[in-house]
């Protein structure tokens, strides 16, 4: 153990093509760090396919480690596809697109994500900034209980039979009326109710990429598009976010290099990374979609939620009726949390697959449910509730950000997104967010850790910060908390490397 | 066109190895005729690998066609990997087991069985006997608007929130307390509540059928089991039913074959069948679980709603905790019809994978549905429920069942189970479902056609007739405008027939 332990200074080697820093927080053994940077390194291309991987002596000398465990690190990306050694004399870049596929596996025995979020939100003395849906207020309540006493009332006896697998006519109605004061135009035809807004996600990306298909997602990208993705057996490609939205240039590439099936974006309050994609973006993916003909699935989560800067239109409301642009959305982040209801919008020419993996899934959605949506939807008490949340949100998000930009370590990144219930953070070089998690958690904090929005997480530093559901009196506490962890074992980490020094 | 329709008379010829009959009635091309015979012929394992089939001349001039129209049945089964012509000399049943996948491409393009159903349910002049699920009455909708005014008033504020993917602790405690009285045995960490029966299936054959993997089903079987197989891109093996359920020695040779994952069931008044295995079956069924470490997935729509004879445990009562028998239910067909409420019943082992599928396809299911749910199985009114329901639809059926007996013509199978909301019809040698099928719409009679209860269809000559949701009066005359337009169909073309030789 000691042995070992001398061995791991911070090392911070650049070899062509491999610039690997092996950090001291790190506590995972050496041979997975340096998998897991080369893993990185191809997901970002910096590696390209057919590239040499420094001899395993060569590699082994530079990071200061036994040569056993760099051949460690190097079996390991064989044996999943990542590189490949069958042309002798070195390690190559593996021109497979299996590659992606044996990265991804899901690993099913880890602890449920939804099951570890839930418990934390319901764990006395925890403050779990996990939840991104929003408090119901007494108003919103009343006039939900009135819709429920009157769907009881006159339309049980309707909804105790089958529906129609893309949803009720009235919800449908309600849904098109409100989407118009969004500038969305969609015919009744054009769609299909679904059980949230995970269930449209789930929908699209199994209706209509095949396995083994290609799907370019955001990197990061919300857990439940990657999850999809994973059962669906499609291989994934990670896209760069860059501050105005997905980096096109790397789009264009995996359009002529993988041909994908599906591009899923998230363009406003990015879940997680609360990066909004400008109007200018917005146009260009729309022209690939069209010059290249795959399909955009457009997630837009809570675009009401806008504290600042000016409303930019969804993709689908720029599009043509028949362009292949699906929009998936969920009610529950703005209007009715926990009902699950949401929809798709989708041209004519998706909408036979969309509807077909509806009644495959479960035949339709719950009918009383509905019912009750569209009631909701019809008493258009929308914008006063979209008027309380902006205020109340906007004031949460203050509170939470500016304890963070205050009480965190220099270096730590925070993008303040112009809405949404969430904020995305970045520590510095160094930190493990596992670590940090766990530590907070036994300090009575919690957050959801960065790296379930990522493909191939490798080295997450990231962590996502929502203050839906807290109490306002638990904002100021639970930040100083985090903050306070985080000074914890990033001071204490550094003290130690100073020590061995 | 005289020509050809010259040619279409009856011909029944046996040929070693091919039996193909070519009828009078069938309209669709001869070369699909051929074609879809010998499917059948290999599904059935009449055919088996490595079997040779009669060369083109020979077959051609058996069944007094042209060779082009024996070719081009040929080819396309060899375009499907059905048959193989590689060796030179003859054409060879495939060995190659992506046959059955390449059988069974969903047809996305055919209109949706869900809303043809839900379209003709609500077609003025017809009487649709095509739903299975029951009329709900005066008292239990009373019940359950009280169940839904108790859930408004103490719960719905909690119902506004993330719940987590295996189902609210209040419902499972529920559906545990219910199943103890059917003598199937429990813990709460194995029932994960889904929206719906068809959900609970299709999550199943999601998370534990690896695409390419191989699923044994009924044949028939309920053709939501055959879209989430396809859907799944599992191999689906079909085997063939008899009158005390699945027949075990089709079983046995395939699971030594296949190796299949899952074996999907319906035991109790199968969907569409009707027939209910005996319990010496399912007792070795589960011997060959054991044996084999294939899952079971046990389909129970509707046990409680049994007319007459003994009821027979479920398998997964039968069963060991750990034993891999899966118990999927519907509260729909007895309780709460529309509601999509249902769950699993899984081994500790497999719940982890169930419930990743599960947050993965819709996060968890409706809240507020789930509450109310609770309620009314709190109430414990299911025993009256029942006992009206049973006194129903003993009634109904026989009322169906009478009338299809004195009107329909000889050799008309039907066959009559001890409970259900539906019977299962076989017309004569040479009837035409889906011709039946159009006709019978135009006089006013709607039936679900038998075809979609095959994966691999071919001369069909089932129907399911559903009494579910008609009114008492309509009974008698739907099936008297059932049996006119058989007379009409088998009796024209008798007639036809007769003035052709």
């Amino acid at each position: 153990m000691k042995k070992r332990k001398s061995k791991r200074r911070p090392r911070a080697i650049s070899a062509e093509p491999l610039s690997i820093q092996l950090l001291e927080d790190d506590k995972r053994p050496l041979f997975v760090q340096i998998r897991e940077h080369i893993v990185e390194l191809v997901s970002r291309d910096v590696l390209k396919e057919g590239m040499r991987l420094p001899p395993i002596r060569e590699l082994a000398r530079q990071l200061h480690v036994n040569q056993i465990t760099v051949a460690k690190a190097y079996r390991d990306l064989s044996g999943s596809g990542v590189i490949d050694g069958r042309r002798g004399g070195g390690s190559f870049v593996s021109a497979k697109p299996e590659r992606n596929l044996a990265m991804q596996r899901p690993e099913i025995n880890r602890p449920l994500l939804a099951e570890r979020l839930f418990e934390l939100a319901h764990a006395p003395g925890v403050i779990a900034f996990t939840s991104n849906y929003p408090r119901v207020d007494s108003a919103t309540k009343q006039l939900l209980a009135d819709c429920i006493r009157e769907a009881t009332e006159t339309s049980l006896e309707d909804c105790l039979q089958y529906d129609p697998p893309h949803g009720r006519f009235e919800l449908r109605e309600q849904i098109r009326t409100y989407f118009e004061t969004q500038k969305l135009r969609a015919g009744l035809d054009n769609i299909v109710v679904t059980s949230g807004a995970q269930q449209a996600i789930d929908l699209s990306i199994r209706a209509l990429a095949e396995p083994d298909s290609s799907v370019l997602v955001e990197r990061p990208a919300y857990y439940g598009v990657l999850n999809s993705c994973r059962a669906a057996g499609v291989r994934i490609f990670e896209v760069p976010l860059q501050s105005d939205g997905i980096d096109l240039g790397v789009v264009r590439q995996y359009l002529i290099r993988h041909r994908p099936k599906l591009i899923c974006t998230n363009p406003t309050f990015q879940n997680p990374s609360g990066i909004s994609m400008s109007l200018e973006k917005r146009r260009a993916l729309l022209d690939l979609c069209r010059k290249h003909g795959v399909i955009v699935l457009e997630d837009d989560h809570s675009p009401e939620l806008r504290f600042g800067g000016k409303p930019i239109p969804s993709i689908r409301s720029l599009a043509e009726e028949d362009d292949l642009v699906i929009y998936a959305r969920g009610f529950g982040k703005v209007f009715l949390p926990g009902m699950r209801v949401g929809c798709l919008v989708a041209p004519h020419s998706l909408i036979p697959r969309l509807l077909a993996a509806k009644a495959q899934a479960d035949l339709h959605s719950n009918s009383f449910v509905q019912e009750i949506t569209a009631r909701y939807l019809a008493r258009n008490d929308l914008a006063r509730r979209v008027d309380r949340l902006c205020r109340e949100y906007s004031a949460r998000q203050r509170v939470v950000y500016d304890g963070l930009r205050e009480g965190m370590p220099a270096g730590t990144e925070i993008v303040r997104p112009e809405g949404g219930l969430s904020l995305w953070l970045t520590l510095p070089n160094g930190a493990d967010v596992s670590e940090l998690y766990f530590r907070a958690v036994r300090r009575g904090v919690a957050f959801v850790s960065g790296d379930v929005f990522y493909a191939s997480p490798s080295a997450v530093r990231s962590l996502r910060i929502s203050f839906g559901l807290n109490k306002e009196d638990e904002l100021a506490e639970g930040v100083a908390r985090l903050c306070s962890v985080v000074d914890d074992l990033l001071g204490r980490s550094a003290i130690r490397s100073a020590a061995m020094t």
